[in-house]
């Protein structure tokens, strides 16, 4: 047997590593749609968990060189999400892949970015940390729930906006859009609403709130005027809805006129689907990054609506993997 | 010139941090029977899960410069046990704690200590790096799976041995054990047995199996002999009892008068506790590193039995926080 | 058995290391003021400039197993500030400090906390990685432009707020501080402003800006109602003051009575001071985080005033050298 | 949108890094031989000492960008070619290298896998750790004392085995091998023999071993049945054959017919060729992991055979080299 | 001397990443310089100064997947340069750049490669991690303070020598060079001294010097024999000339002929022009390590001459792109 | 509010943790001396090699939280005493040592501390790495090839000088030294030279010497003047004495008296006992910092002498255990 030693001078495309996709367990129908996109069949990996609960993944076919992309949420249950993930990077690394970007459409950890209280992980870092210590080269996420989480990686961070997606559902919904309000239901989500308003053309309100103990927070004030207009609420996600229940309270007893509401992740835990299904609001609106099953969808008596970011992601891996611009996407 | 090369003894408990223990949700009741033997108060802290399944510890008193214990076993959810472990161990370490040691009475991911196919994570190495990540400066646990598993780790670990505590039940239980066998269900346990079987002066025995797959696994042969005489199964753990099932037969197919059987670890899931209740042997025992309910020993049939390793973990930790030999308590 | 888990406080100062407090050239009057309230002196060191521009920082006395604290603002000239306190750091640990704190009263870097646009640093990571690399064990700052920044380092930081300082001194200034409004200049300060407001008692309100370009922001909204009220502009930092003019000609265009500033690092940079003489304030108050020469207060037509934090300093100094918790000192 | 996510294989080599193979001075006949069956030229370096007995090495060709693979066994003097693989590694680094795998076919350290006694350490780890720090990027070796050791290092590792070549030297041996008997020295081989045992289609049988002390162990009994029976000794290695005389010794005194030896490393050092020679067996087979020279092979009385595992070797260094998966060439 | 400064483009294009140079703000015509030997275009970047001194860099073209070369000297302001440069090379890695090569032409802090006394920081070692923190895959330098400075990186260095350029300045200058005699300003410098002496074929001398206090040194004694004859002093810098002011005064007082002086690094601070203008010396010459403007050309009285060494970088940074050996270029 | 920053003097050794004195087998020697001095027992451990080659060491005492030094120096067999070292290092770490100090009184590989040629190892850093990786937390060691190999450690090193025993020496061996030269054998020792020439008040010279090549040196010139007087050759060590022999008779074919030779380290390999008893010399002194057994001292025909530096390493430990300034001792 003889080996080329050498390589011949010629190819420009042959110099890429192969793109491969994978996905754990937490959202396949998204990941299946990203390699739509792409053109690319999703890749063979099966996870399974022993009987003493320990989870073991395995990859099916050859990594060796290629540029992995891992897909997965962290939606519940986050600890077996996030095991999941780091067993997959860890595998991917030994197994020889030449570069594993970890593809986290929700990384639900970001709300666990600073000390409220002493005594507590900053678990957003952590898990930073942890990701990159299985191996992570790379990090592709949407809306970190504040954008300095970015900074608690340090291997680069592709991360994404889903506020087109949402400006635009909400234009296509409301005509007169910019004669609405924008209401930020607490400080921290303030300059999200700023930016959206601003796309929409739109006003901009805000409730004060006041945080009484680790779990318990008060509204003060709604801040700025929403008497007779359309509100639209936007937010980085929702799970068991009760902020929002309150939020849209408060609107409609400022006199708000129609509720839309659109955020980037669709947790719903709990008694979220029948909260929102009683709302007085016309829509709530959220992206795919968490999956939203039929059930919560029949259940949310109409209002539930989803948007796809798949596309989105399609595009920014493309780019990754052929080293353009991920920043000249979405602009 | 002369320097005193040895502070004086009773000058050892001043210059110490304070020791303190806490635990997660795993195995309170073993963390809190340590804290029994240790004569200290189990240390308070808090973990809860926010609404979209994110972990938040707290720990409720200072941990600055203290010698910290966090009590830990990996059992089911075992995902959530590490995920809470880890946080633990970073609150503690951002908190000042001065030394952070994880007690891990069943490191679970223990199994997972080598490439039995291509293209997984050897998990065993890869949880050892992230517990380092996270913070912690020592490792304390009992009977890994395989001894090489201590070399995983890079901080100092005191790997305990319930050799002992098993071999000591046996002599209980059997008057004349050194007439019996020691089986070893298969060639991993081999060690183990033998020097269970040295302690009990007695034989030896072992099952020779084959792996067909991932999965599956088949006797080929029981090497050694075991006709007519009291038979000492002994593993590092029992999860769905399946093997063991299997082991037992093999034992009785092949003429062996009593059966005993002693683990470590008893995980019991699944359809254990019916299968245990229907096997025939004289008793089941394990010991609480890993909690076994009352419920589980109710529906046992009288077959399972608990040994106490507390008083093993508490004397360890004494001596590792006064800086004492731990290797010396054990022999 | 059983352990004394606690060491008597008596014993508590002996088994310290030795409390050493050194500071870099950028606010020495602070660093003393610090050790005043200590009762320890401040340590002897020099700080040179070789003729090719290159810094050397020489301790004049042992650090040997100390307890060593380095006082070093971050302000102008902010290279010449990171760069000897980076060299003292590793100055101090090669001389074999037991531990060495970097006390950052204002860490500039801070604002470039996020991916504002493609290609640039998160520079508050990365200086943090830097301090953390030079042999920082910990650090102490104060009012972190984001809480989130906090995050950026590994190590432990103790992050200390002005609002207390700022919340009091408003009290002291108008009597009926709580029939007043605070006026967040943006929404990164919005939070901020709504813990000040609580603390007041008062109203709440922001300016909603936009960013056209890297440099160039304009104001869209006022969100909130201040007419006919008094006005508290709250802050993390004033350098040019270019923005303070416009929020205070805004408020004042808005039909604000009386309006007050105060923010925790007065930089006071180019026609900061000018601005300030000539500004429709009652005053303009800061912390001495940032040195603010007799100069500049003489410049300022008497609206300048500095507010004492070395007493806050000293305080939690105090605590991390001896154990005690930092968090309950200010509450 | 369509990305092509899959090089043609006629492109995978085109895309490559020169492939360069050198060797220390541990197994250079190894080396050339791998190098032969690539059809690559062994690179040149050379190796000399100082006149203080400090090593030097020195790359006599460019590595830049290079695929580099350095071939060196632990055998006598083991610290010595330790240590000069690792100045090759670093200087391969330093010189630009692309990647530096380390070719180790006999880790004579992996003996050192675990805590035997107290206060020892598990060298096998650390040279694991040393070999990473002086920046091998990926390790191929053969036959690991214990597949844990596999876990001891963080990079990716290639973990051949030498199984197929001693069952089929066995095979060509003994035309009726099936009827005949694997015999494990002790209980750290059953795993190894029970894998022979499967490729005969034999039985199975071992020795059950004491230890009196570190460096005493005495055999408590043969557990199976070698009565009559062709014997198959394996083992990992053979040193001073002190260990295999008292085995065959045990195998003939309970009735053992024909008794055939094979190992993966014959480090063969002190008595062993002595004892070898006038050993009551047919033959002693091992693998040219470690360089058997030709005086020994003179002076073992016709019984030393030596095994290539060039082929092996090259292979899957064609296969790393080219992105190929390795495991599936040895199935 | 005429090296082929592109690899023929066919080439470069088959297996490189695009060849991307960037500088900061410290010496950019070398930078443009070398570009344009390249045959590149310097990248677009900015950096400014936000109002409260932090500096923020900021690519204007993608870097995904380049290679990335950063031209900084280490020229006054320094720490200004130093902190520019490691957020450019931050900016590039979080950028996505595939290498980035950190280019220092003058390394000033080379001169801190020891303990002169205690407590003090080795900032040439310091320094040099933090490039690494920062980022840094690579360093390409000239005439470092001592060699070993060379070993303070982990990552490889490409350490370029200006005694060719020097040594053929000296042999132009004066016919019969070979007659003089190289001296050696004091005993760091003797090495390079003597280097040159040979390839001018001359004698050598040197002066001894004695350390008074850290900042204040005086000559002992001139070694060798300087009368009648021209002196060449070389050195590897020169900032405010004093010492070169000694140098030749003694080199006079023993009867000295004509002294012509050439050093790698013309800094050329304080007094350093006046002095050299006022010099009984035939000429001083410097590379363009350090960027020599023409107002200090100017005032030199006709004494300074700058040598190029642009083209000696731009070779290196070819070999480096194409994976060719660096140290074959300068023999 | 008043903190003690000061530990009292008496509290000192209360909070200390016991001083442990160990030893690989390079120079058990020295370390007994050292431990005389300190007034301590040489710690028991044991370093067995097993039949394959694989050292093992064993410490037989507790070091848990001991404030442990290990004396090894780095003589033939070099790779050995390093391996030695880096398992006793290792092992100390594991068995929960406080702090390890590795004491190095010859670390050989200083010598290899610059790229002399392309593609080699800068062994110095290499060696200083994998020594803190094995865990070293502080280094102790003297006389290193060049100062700037100080550089190469990231942890404290305390760089202990001979100078000034080797002064005394001369100081001691000829009554009227300050009327002699002192002769550097060649530019790499002048800096040394020139220290012990300022102590004894006496003159400087030098012989200038240019590689040929990898092996090959050749002297060029004396520069200085020895005619008529004693003379005082000192470098930092000797192996086989070929330099030596060279220098010396350079210097007596320029006219040299009487000549004295002082080195620090006597590594004597080789011919250089032979050389050294026919040398034209008075006398050759080393230090102990290496072995020099009684056969060498027997056939160097009266020539060699060894001077005692146990008490400057046991001052120094002293110094490092109780935290006193180690700089201070040696002025």
């Amino acid at each position: 047997m003889s080996v080329p030693h050498r390589a011949p001078s010629t190819l420009l495309n042959s110099r890429r590593s192969p793109l491969l996709v994978f996905a754990g367990q937490s959202n396949r129908p998204l990941a299946q749609a990203i390699c739509d996109h792409l053109g690319v069949p999703l890749g063979h990996s099966t996870t399974e968990k022993f009987s003493n609960d320990n989870i073991i993944v395995h990859y099916e076919e050859s990594l060796r060189e290629g540029d992995v992309f891992i897909v997965q949420t962290f939606s519940t249950p986050v600890s077996d999400s996030i095991m999941e993930l780091m067993l997959m990077i860890d595998a991917a690394k030994s197994a020889s892949a030449g570069r594993v970007t970890a593809v986290i459409p929700y990384y639900s950890y970001a709300r666990s970015d600073k000390k409220d209280s002493p005594r507590i992980s900053i678990a957003g870092r952590l898990i930073a940390d942890l990701l990159q210590e299985a191996g992570a080269d790379r990090i592709l996420t949407m809306t970190l729930h504040a954008p300095q989480v970015h900074g608690f990686f340090k291997v680069p961070v592709d991360h994404l906006s889903a506020d087109v997606v949402l400006a635009d559902h909400f234009k296509r919904s409301v005509p007169d859009a910019h004669t609405g309000v924008v209401l930020a239901p607490d400080a921290g989500s303030i300059k999200r609403a700023s930016q959206i308003a601003r796309r929409l053309d739109s006003g901009l309100a805000m409730i004060d709130k006041e945080r009484l103990s680790d779990t318990e927070v008060r509204p003060r004030a709604l801040i700025g005027d929403v008497e007779g207009k359309t509100v639209f609420i936007v937010d980085d996600e929702i799970s068991t809805a009760g902020s929002l229940v309150e939020t849209v309270n408060i609107a409609r007893s400022m006199g708000a006129k129609d509720v839309y509401v659109a955020v980037t992740h669709g947790v719903y835990t709990g008694p979220a689907i029948q909260r929102i299904a009683a709302l007085d609001v016309t829509q709530v609106a959220s992206t795919n990054t968490v999956l939203v099953p039929q059930s919560k969808l029949d259940g949310s008596n109409g209002r539930l609506a989803v948007l796809d970011v798949a596309p989105l992601f399609a595009d920014a891996i493309t780019n990754i993997h052929t080293g353009a611009s991920v920043s000249t996407l979405f602009t």
